[in-house]
């Protein structure tokens, strides 16, 4: 309806990602047919009043007669959309979009999409933790760092339903995966590692709590400004926990000195390494180079080095792609009654996407496909026990 | 999952109400399916991407390429449940769920229902409006009085999307159509009537303003205490304005006595209402009982006085449901463009039901059915010719 006169040609025409959002991408619809005046009287009034009225009596009841439990909040202010940045709540809503049909098709969980007109973080807690009677779960978005850390913690603490920031979570639990069978394929373990991790936003920082507490020993973790240690004065307060927590070999410097002899680069940073930088890494090295469209080392290069090479594209192999976890994680935490997502819970999650590839191992097979339906199963039975075995149900 | 155990019988299972309401009522889809991975990446990344570059740079494409402009969020507090009271937001979740189903039924929009865990004024209203670039319109529903008169002001001042507190506005539309229609079946016109409304909550306000707008000269509300009148010293601001601009006749005392002589009752309050005050009403009168599911004045009674009996309630004829209105008013607004739900819109909403009864009126059949799917398409005709006209569009 906005497309401007008729006779123009449509400068989307050309675009098929144009055509396959016009008009949007998701839909609400009611679970039965309102055929008849019974039909309405019990969907409605007055029959609803006797559902409202029993919930009322025994709130429990939520679970069993409204759909919040099976509906995921896709939650973002738009402030760190993938690569494209701070571009704003409406903007950012093609891909919460995005988001809600995956967890649909993957999940069969139905979600929504929320964007949020505000940036601050306060206010964002406060809307988040008023929604949630409306939701069964809250998987929170493109949300920038380090503001991220802070918002998802607090709701965390506040809220009894699972909440998880995805961009922190999902691509630390599908880099684990990988990372876990990249080092099996090449006869290694995790202990036996030396990582370095380009980049200390949302993922990054969370891939690196994310391999400490699988087993890695021996991570650097890299900013801008390069590797993270203790004794730089220009730390976050997460940033100085992981300076605090990894870089046993006391590295400083730039991210590429770092890559001298180290067994695994893993870029969630966006710019660009040099090719000396990976030549400088060690024999049957694991490069995992994440920025999307523009993986920051380029892969055909990699590959000459490396024994594995992963991207975030999916014209390659190895796709590292967040919806290997986030829909079996969701729909395993709900379908335990969780009322949280636990570290334990993400790690059996990992675990769960390595296995599915199976004896099918391959350099480059670490990673099941994105259009696996095994693996979002898998990771919900994995992530359901493992919430049971913990007893965070209610 | 939270029926106890097994062997207890299933106390629910003798009302059909509750096995509708089993698992919820509603369900979000992808409007595409996500079969190759050329599907997820125009849906996802990287192909998402695109599409949130061109809204960044040109935020109007928002209406082209999301679902937002089809999406209606029904936003309440709980506080004013049906004829249950402040039940809070789990309970009343299933209101909202019946609201949304009813707005794709009958309108094919998709609607959201969003309960809030908070009854802060000012904190509803920053969230709502928060929350707007995710929505195309906001149903305001069961937020208790006086709150709703200042939420939905306020939201209407600072949004520029359709903006309806359905308790206030969707009743007053039905309660005008049915009372347009009355007047015609009895031979009068609305100028000649003496009208009483018993309730000066949400839907008694609205159907007031709204009356006095269609040209209802002849006016009187009253809340529990009788009579609104400037004398009084008891009056929230809103029923000060009531006071001020009805009453004409000067009365005092109580709703009862009101009715001496009066053309018609409609009541919005609960309670009931004695035979002789029914019986003190003016010949050929009109009765509209509004309470559910027990109205305030026996319908059964009330037909050996009235010429035109209407109720809320489905068994019985003249249903004064406000089914008949939103999904319309809604649909007419968006698809107009309007950037609010002005007064001559709602005023074309009710003419428009009214008119769909056409030739058919008789006394008992004053308002076409809920199931009348001619109703929403000639609502929707009319509002949005009225909001083009009055250049409310964007």
């Amino acid at each position: 309806m906005e497309s401007g006169p008729s006779d123009t040609p449509d400068r989307f025409a050309d675009d098929p990602a144009f055509a396959v959002h016009e008009g949007g991408k998701l839909s609400v619809r009611g679970t039965r047919p309102i055929a008849s005046i019974e039909d309405l009287s019990l969907t409605y009034t007055p029959g609803v009043a006797r559902v409202s009225s029993a919930i009322a009596a025994e709130p429990a009841l939520a679970k069993r007669f409204t759909w919040a439990p099976r509906v995921i909040a896709v939650v973002s202010d738009g402030t760190a959309v993938l690569g494209l940045g701070d571009i704003g709540p409406a903007a950012s809503l093609p891909v919460m979009e995005g988001k809600a049909c995956l967890f649909s098709e993957f999940a069969g969980l139905d979600a929504v999409p929320i964007v949020l007109d505000t940036k601050d973080p306060d206010l964002i807690v406060e809307i988040v933790a008023a929604l949630a009677p409306s939701f069964g779960g809250i998987n929170l978005e493109d949300i920038s760092a380090p503001r991220c850390f802070d918002i998802e913690a607090r709701l965390r603490e506040r809220l009894d339903i699972p909440v998880m920031h995805d961009d922190q979570h999902g691509t630390a639990i599908v880099v684990l995966a990988a990372l876990r069978n990249a080092a099996r394929v090449t006869g290694r373990t995790l202990g036996d590692l030396r990582v370095v991790i380009a980049g200390a936003g949302a993922a990054g920082v969370a891939a690196a709590k994310m391999l400490l507490e699988a087993g890695v020993g021996d991570l650097a973790v890299a900013d801008s400004r390069g590797v993270l240690h203790t004794g730089r004065d220009d730390l976050t307060e997460v940033k100085r926990w992981i300076a605090e927590h990894t870089n046993r070999a006391g590295l400083a410097g730039s991210m590429v000195g770092a890559l001298d002899g180290a067994d695994v680069y893993i870029g969630l940073s966006g710019g660009s390494v040099p090719e000396s930088a990976i030549a400088s890494m060690a024999e049957r090295c694991i490069v995992f180079s994440l920025a999307n469209p523009t993986p920051e080392v380029d892969p055909q290069m990699a590959s000459r080095y490396a024994a594995v090479v992963a991207t975030g594209r999916s014209d390659l192999p190895n796709q590292i792609n967040n919806v290997l976890a986030f829909p079996g994680v969701f729909r395993g935490a709900i379908d335990a009654g969780a009322t949280a997502i636990t570290e334990a819970m993400k790690l059996a999650a990992a675990t769960a996407i390595a296995d599915v590839v199976g004896d099918d191992i391959r350099p480059d097979y670490v990673v099941p496909s994105p259009l696996d339906r095994r693996v979002a199963t898998a990771v919900a039975e994995a992530v359901a026990a493992c919430a049971r075995q913990e007893g965070v149900t209610d």
